[in-house]
């Protein structure tokens, strides 16, 4: 597991002695419309953000990078348009890939052998911000550069690097990644298309075997792709040698099917419509031995199978690493999506006014509300931390990938993480853009104020790349194993011991005599144990022992599976699966609690810090509420404490209020990124109108005046 | 507060006497696809489903409208387009509505008097089944006769229901429903709009102040509209009377706008894109005086206002009242939308399978996996306890609006229970079907599996026809007015140690000594405990407490602000509003759960009633388990039983699992409704030619051997 570790410290520490970007930032919140009303500033004497050095902390390491990817992502020729055919979007898309083609987009991914710089974490990097330009450009990118040609790159040997790397690179040959199968998506091992070896011929004979085997849901496949990288069982000999990757050319220069290829299309979707997602199969499809990417297996001209890797479990899963990519990308990318979303609707909600109460003549601002705090908030503390835990995820990979840090267990490192941060980030996403959609009310609704749009292109990142149930399981599978090995660990004959210990101590958890010491402890301080609550200490504690906890109890309540039978043993497990999700789940809040946690303590300026531990612990908190009635019954957290998490959070909100639009400007986006009127001057224009109205109709002097007044007037005379 | 009643009762009887419908229930069921696998069908002696009796159960009283309805929609001309332009969309709903309105679609909304029947109950139980053929279609048709027509009906007199509501009902007059402004929605009484009395011409003169004072998010408004009901500060002889409405005719016979009337379009929305939605804008618009709708006011030629409402308040709240008609049709509409989502995501996921586990052959249905199980089949249940809480809607709604049982009091209650059940249903209804797209994977993301299509549309319904958020408070005041009128039924020298002794037993409950008496009771009796939570009356203490409690609180945290200053007091329930929007929900999932049971204990057949108090229990579970911590803190349920209530919930999902596809084929939807291929048979077909071909590798002699078995064989030898 990839331990969160400081690397935070040194980007932050950075940020102080880049005054070019600090004044940049400082323009980005100059842009940032101000509300009608006073700004809720602190009182003088109180904290206060530097945007400046928020913004230098979340562009991270690779900020240059970023903020050439940014000022790109600018441009209104990448802009998703709206109100257009599937059609017309697709063709819009395609055209500004070859801008970004002609830009070379990609060319930081290519190692030093094909001219690129192997600065893989900076690919990734400038990949997420093309998210607020159109989903649909930044996914085709990816399919293009992420997928396509990183399985040439990634499978394939020099040999192909040559023949095929610059015309994918360049868009002379756009490509399909072609391993889900209708039939078969995040269960890759259970392929069913065949590659099989005609020695006669020296070719790969590529069948799709039925309907269920058709290869679906691949970017580029209904209309543009050239070729293809296939994963299919490959055969010889009459040995199957289990998943592998095939270069298939599928279409010619004219764009036609070439012979025994056939295509379908996906037709509309959900969002991402500016990409022609389709179906293809391979009637007994021919292609040269040498089309097989064979850097983790080959045939030789009579059919021998070698291989680097004997075990034919470990070479599937070596060959499936690279996939990892896609989910770091998603991560980043599904977390500068919610920055947007939380832009676009906390800007609107510190504009928009609705309901007098607090005034007589001047209505209440929508974030004044508790209700609205509590709705975005919390939502803006999880992208914060998300945002930091991200740029772990994307050291870690950079490691892997550019060889650096590679080895068997950093990759296994980086595919957990990356496993438990991708589905945790797509949901985060998903449900703060809605939240954001519905806080903005009606005008949330129309398509130009792009919180719709981003709800739809971003919807089929939580089933993508590795559907998010499917990758939580893998993590709880590794935290099992995890915990399995700290078992191993202890001698044979202590094992026993040690399991009846760990069972006697959870067992002892769940009776209230234990719980009720603490009670008594914490009985008439309230006071201090609301404190403790923003202890860092105690929020970690809480957390990391929630992680480990949920685990262990589903590793005892696994141990009658062990040398059952395979169907009773899935029975069992089955009877916990909601718990090892859960476990999973836990796990990635750690993470990012923590990376949130490291990247506030390495933070020099003392306002700054204090509004960002204010902000980490109101997503600290929100996590321990969220699950607070497990702490409760699990007795990690006594009544009377328990009690005081709510009232800690409304807290953290009033305290976080005056900064909100500071954090949010700290996210760097510009107006051309933003695009949505509400939160570009239309609501703050309306309301210094109708406010001027309202004044200049109290000033008159025949100015109607209400029934209700005079019935009042009259009652009193 | 419309208590729940049994009305239900009624139904279920009326349903075993009605063989025909049943005969049909059980086609519908034939029709439903078959998994590959063997049905898990519960084993012989255990209770099973009726489901043509539940069929009947949900159809309810007006089953004879329904029914007729559900055949209409199963029309192809009504049904939702895929991947049109908005021009093309708005194009296609228009024709549509001609074709409604030559079949008199909403006839049954009209009183003796306009020479129909009255029937305001069944009209919007007709209504909520188009949103199953489109829901562009049901809004439009919502705007023209439920919101533009029933406008005129409710607050024009005689001559106005001549003039116009022929052509309204006919679509001669296409109409708009002018009431929200940019600047103001949910607050309807901050509305800018004004129309003054000229008494020199006799007429009224409307006009647009500013920007933010612009009728927006109308439908019909941006092409089609001919009229509009207005709503604009009446304004004579100097005095502003408040929020009236008006008929203001906007563009002529050819669809050119009127002199005055400025109109914008809304342009592409997240849905229902089907509906021409935009803006209107009066420069001094001059109208006769007699378009005054005036039946809650009215204003003589020369100028003087009478109104038979004295009170400005009462009156603009009548006025108002004519909006829960919206309400109650989008609760009945979003139970529908879930319904079809859940038909949908539960027929695919019986028989698409994935991963093997239970059998090395055959992979495993996603239904049979306890994460799957656990996102459905809550949301089956809760969508079941809306569904027999909106009958109990419809009927206090058709009760008042008849006026058969139209009293003030009655009025009260009908719009505080569309208050408090839109909001919900809308949440679930959008939560449902979010949860059903994802449980699709790929599949769930094509537009023609119906579910992201689906989710677009239904989005606005959370914020529209009143924000989920203010209808909320409206509940949540009115909980807060029916407490302090109990404690106004105490004598005035009571009320102090009323208070005092209600605040001393929450305090007491805040201590854990109460607790501690519960969990020594439970203790060393988990079973005992567990049985306990699936009584009814448990689970009716528990929700019922529940409601009152949080409402309890909240009046006594908001006592402080009694006697304050308007801004401090706003200031003291601001801090409390997360906690009063809590204590509404609180009390619509009482009504639901209340409507559940009283549905179930009407239910003759045994097996029936076994399976669907299974579900009524899961809901009621549900509920508690999602505010667990709160049971707990508050020392309703001690931490004994707490513990139990995860493990109750899981075992309920496993009892339900084999009546799943019996639960959805209730729901009486059609292939024409379903329309979406994977819950029609193409993923069975796919998995069955699947399997087939698997059966035969397995029997042919030259399949190739998988590398791994090879190995396993040498190994061995």
């Amino acid at each position: 597991m990839t331990a969160p570790t400081a690397r935070t410290t040194a980007t932050a520490a950075q940020s102080t002695t880049a005054p070019a970007s600090a004044a940049q930032a400082a323009e980005t919140r100059r842009r940032v419309p101000a509300p009608t009303g006073p700004i809720p500033v602190p009182p003088s004497g109180a904290p206060r953000l530097d945007v400046g050095l928020v913004t230098e902390m979340l562009l991270g390491d690779w900020a240059d990078v970023r903020r050439a990817a940014r000022e790109s992502a600018r441009r209104p020729e990448l802009h998703r348009p709206e109100d257009v055919t599937v059609a017309e979007h697709r063709a819009r898309v395609l055209e500004q890939m070859h801008l970004l083609a002609a830009e070379e987009m990609s060319h930081r991914m290519l190692p030093e052998s094909l001219g690129g710089p192997n600065d893989n974490g900076g690919n990734v990097a400038a990949f997420a911000e093309l998210v607020v330009a159109d989903p649909s450009l930044q996914i085709k990118a990816g399919v293009q550069w992420g997928l396509f040609t990183s399985a040439i790159l990634q499978l394939g040997t020099a040999e192909h690097h040559e023949r095929w790397i610059p015309d994918a690179m360049s868009l002379k040959t756009p490509g399909a990644f072609a391993m889900t199968e209708i039939g078969h998506g995040s269960d890759v091992q259970s392929l069913a298309t065949t590659a099989t070896y005609d020695p006669e011929t020296e070719e790969w004979v590529i069948r799709t075997p039925f309907r269920a085997a058709w290869k679906d849901y691949l970017g580029n496949a209904a209309l543009h792709a050239r070729a293809a990288t296939v994963f299919a069982r490959l055969i010889t000999r009459g040995v199957d040698h289990g998943v592998h990757c095939f270069y298939v050319p599928v279409r010619d220069e004219d764009g036609n099917l070439l012979p025994g290829v056939r295509s379908e299309d996906d037709g509309p979707k959900g969002g991402l419509n500016g990409i022609d997602n389709g179906r293809l199969a391979f009637d007994d499809v021919r292609i040269p031995r040498t089309n097989l990417l064979n850097r983790y297996g080959d045939v030789a001209p009579d059919g021998t199978y070698t291989s680097p890797i004997d075990s034919p479990g470990r070479r599937f899963f070596t060959m499936l690493g690279t996939l990892v990519q896609g989910r770091v990308s998603l991560d980043g990318s599904a977390n500068r999506a919610a920055q947007l979303a939380l832009h676009i609707a906390i800007t609107y909600a510190s504009q928009r006014r609705q309901f007098t109460g607090a005034s007589a003549t001047e209505e209440t601002v929508l974030l004044d509300y508790q209700s609205h705090l509590a709705r975005l908030l919390p939502k803006l503390a999880a992208t914060y931390a998300g945002a930091f835990a991200h740029e772990e995820l994307l050291h870690a990979f950079d490691d892997v990938f550019s060889g650096r840090g590679d080895s068997p267990e950093a990759r296994e490192d980086l595919e957990t993480l990356a496993a438990a941060l991708k589905p945790t980030s797509t949901r985060l996403a998903l449900d703060t853009i809605q939240e954001c959609r519905e806080a903005c009310g009606g005008q949330g609704f129309l398509a130009e104020n792009r919180l719709v749009g981003l709800h739809q292109d971003l919807d089929v990142y939580a089933t993508f790349e590795g559907d998010n149930t499917v990758l939580l399981q893998l993590v709880s599978k590794r935290l099992l194993a995890d915990y399995t090995g700290e078992l191993r660990s202890i001698d044979r004959a202590g094992i026993g011991r040690y399991i009846a210990q760990r069972a006697e101590t959870l067992s002892r958890r769940h009776t209230p005599w234990n719980r009720l010491v603490q009670s008594a402890a914490d009985a008439g301080r309230p006071r201090r144990s609301s404190e403790s609550l923003r202890l860092p200490e105690f929020q970690e504690q809480m957390l990391s022992e929630r992680a480990r906890v949920k685990v262990e109890e589903v590793a005892l309540a696994l141990r009658p599976a062990a040398g059952k039978e395979p169907a009773e043993a899935a029975a069992i497990v089955n009877k916990h699966q909601v718990e090892l999700l859960d476990a999973a789940r836990a796990h990635a809040d750690l993470v990012r609690w923590r990376a949130f946690s490291s990247a506030v303590g390495a933070v020099a300026d003392d306002g700054t810090r204090a509004v960002l531990t204010d902000l980490r612990d109101l997503f600290g908190l929100t996590v321990i509420h969220d699950d607070l009635a497990w702490f409760l019954l699990d007795g990690m957290m006594s009544l009377q404490r328990g009690r005081t998490v709510a009232r800690d959070i409304r807290r953290l909100l009033w305290r976080l209020r005056p900064h909100a639009l500071d954090l949010v400007a700290a996210f760097d986006l510009q107006p051309e990124h933003v695009r949505a009127p509400i939160a570009l001057g239309a609501e703050r224009e309306r309301q210094a109108e109708a406010a001027a109205h309202a004044r200049s109709e109290r000033a008159r002097a025949d100015a109607p005046i209400s029934e209700k007044a005079l019935k009042r007037t009259h009652r009193k005379g």
